[in-house]
């Protein structure tokens, strides 16, 4: 069999997290970096000649340039929020196929608007949470999904703070309304809920109950807040995001035979190793001094980061796409999921901690 | 200096958890056991010779005569909660000293009546909340207080679950509305609450919200439920607390710059040494690809057990009033707010999950 052409990245914009990506993309053995796009073509050159592109990488001076240029496959978008509907739109429109940074989109209306221009042109739509890429995270699910070790799932708890420094919180675009205006919802509060939804075989909670006490700038735009989601089974789950706390990312979810912790869920401790604990049938010995059996550690080695996963994963499915395949609704269902539960607790802030319905 | 004799304990009732106390009377230098009363004398016989009374103890067929015996300093009390108020007023009465197991009451205008007694008589009081006594806690406490490896207290999320097998649900006091009523709550909940009251410095919430989906036996007793806490400076606290899920007992808290995590805070997984996690300013390396610094276990030996610990704390108080010092205010007083947030979580779910105000 013919070794099968790397996927054509174009990377849309000099965002910092394009950094990661620019590193991710040449590591996946399956893609290849080929050009970056500013609005500022000396910026452009700047990260280009910073970030490891091929010297025959093209530069582009706008998005525009870029997405007409045939021998880009897919497009890499890192761009603020209240520009996804835009340029994903327009991406899709020029048949390529776009890895587009979280939060989708500042609103599940708008996502669907990038979803029907995605499914028109027939091009591959995945999110950039890269830690479902890890190989730990199948690693976890398996734990989540046997019935002997977890049993059934009855809450997930959920966060993911870090503490904003000055400059971030007058000055970074996750604090603009008009930038990324669903602020650390949008951001830290993302992956809260896709964990939790992933805990939960993505089935959606029934209620939405944003917290008491959420923290807005003066522009009205989110820096920290917490929410408590509810399904028809009885299942529960608490998350808490935030600009203003140390940094923390925990999962815990307890099922009636097991419990998983993990502590570093969105970005691991290390690149090349990656761990999480795990309970099952935990009790205590015969006096209650101690427990019996105790949580293990599960250690998961890493061929790739997860980021470079994501994108080996990404490219594989523009190949399959390349070869006749249909794209996979997978992600941009997941994406679509954790969109409408960001909205009813944003809903939920808006009405003052009312309950709200989710409505797939 | 003369070696000053031991606090002599008596035991009231001969329930699970006074074998494990029996066994810490013991193990504390500065008490000793002298008597057990059951209302069944063959009982109190049998659980004295299985849990290493010695042979001059005193064993008793009812309560009332243990409380008569003025050999006896201090008792310890691990009734069904509906019986504290009756037996703890009459043991401050009797003037014993009292040790008094969770929930201290069925609510704190019961817990008054205890105090009032208490209060009289010039006993001490203290709870048999064992993990405060652990030589863990102050070092936990020492990084919540450090400005700079904490910092401000943010957030707590506490939660305690173990899943109780059929014959528990069916038959364990803590199911029965009128042993035990507060249920998981009055169990479970006091862990969670008092964790999270500890992190506080025991400043009380503002507000309490108990989470929807609350579970209830058929007799109205929670078997499982979920809180959140609102104070005036924007700190907030989840809890979980469930007779349904299995063994998990967590604290997180995060500061402005830090961030702590134990997860065996009520029962150290292991007697003899414990440890917790902790994080300052933890933040990420460069490209982002790993934490710098990364959190850092904390590791503490024991000399002894936490509940013999908690006896030896509750003998010096008690041998120091005998010396001619006032009762220690500080552990009612914890009880106290314990209670009242108990209650606030009580009444916000029977008001359907309304916001309750808490005031002291």
């Amino acid at each position: 069999m013919a070794v099968e052409a790397p996927i054509r990245f174009g990377i849309l914009g000099c965002a910092e997290i394009a950094r990661k990506l620019s590193r991710a993309i040449n590591l996946a053995p399956n893609a290849e970096l080929c050009a970056v796009a500013s609005r500022s073509l000396d910026k452009a050159k700047a990260f280009a000649a910073a970030n490891g592109f091929p010297s025959h990488a093209k530069i582009y001076g706008s998005y525009d340039a870029l997405l007409d240029d045939p021998d880009i496959d897919a497009v890499y978008a890192p761009l603020p929020t209240s520009l996804h509907l835009y340029w994903a739109v327009l991406a899709a429109k020029k048949n390529k196929h776009l890895l587009l940074e979280k939060p989708v989109a500042l609103n599940v209306s708008e996502f669907d608007a990038i979803l029907d221009a995605v499914e028109s042109s027939g091009v591959q739509l995945m999110d950039g949470t890269m830690w479902m890429h890890h190989a730990r995270t199948p690693a976890m699910k398996d734990f989540l999904s046997d019935a002997d070790r977890f049993g059934q799932l009855k809450t997930v708890h959920a966060c993911f703070s870090f503490a904003a420094d000055s400059d971030f919180l007058k000055n970074d675009i996750r604090v603009k309304p008009d930038l990324d205006g669903l602020g650390a919802l949008g951001d830290a509060g993302w992956y809260c809920i896709r964990s939790i939804l992933w805990a939960a075989n993505f089935e959606l909670p029934k209620t939405v109950i944003a917290l008491p006490g959420a923290v807005l700038n003066d522009a009205g735009v989110i820096l920290a807040c917490g929410a408590s989601l509810h399904w028809e089974d009885g299942k529960s789950a608490t998350l808490h995001c935030s600009f203003l706390s140390n940094l923390t990312m925990d999962i815990t979810a307890t099922g009636t035979k097991g419990t998983l912790h993990v502590n570093d869920f969105i970005i691991p401790f290390q690149e090349k190793e990656a761990y999480f604990s795990t309970g099952t049938k935990t009790g205590f010995d015969e006096l209650v001094t101690g427990w019996l059996p105790q949580p293990s550690k599960q250690v998961i080695t890493t061929d790739l980061p997860q980021e470079a996963r994501m994108v080996r994963e990404f490219a594989n499915l523009v190949r399959a796409i390349k070869n006749g395949s249909k794209p996979e609704t997978k992600w941009p269902t997941i994406s679509r999921k954790t969109q409408l539960v960001l909205d009813a607790v944003k809903a939920s802030i808006d009405k003052g901690f009312k309950p709200v319905e989710v409505v797939y």
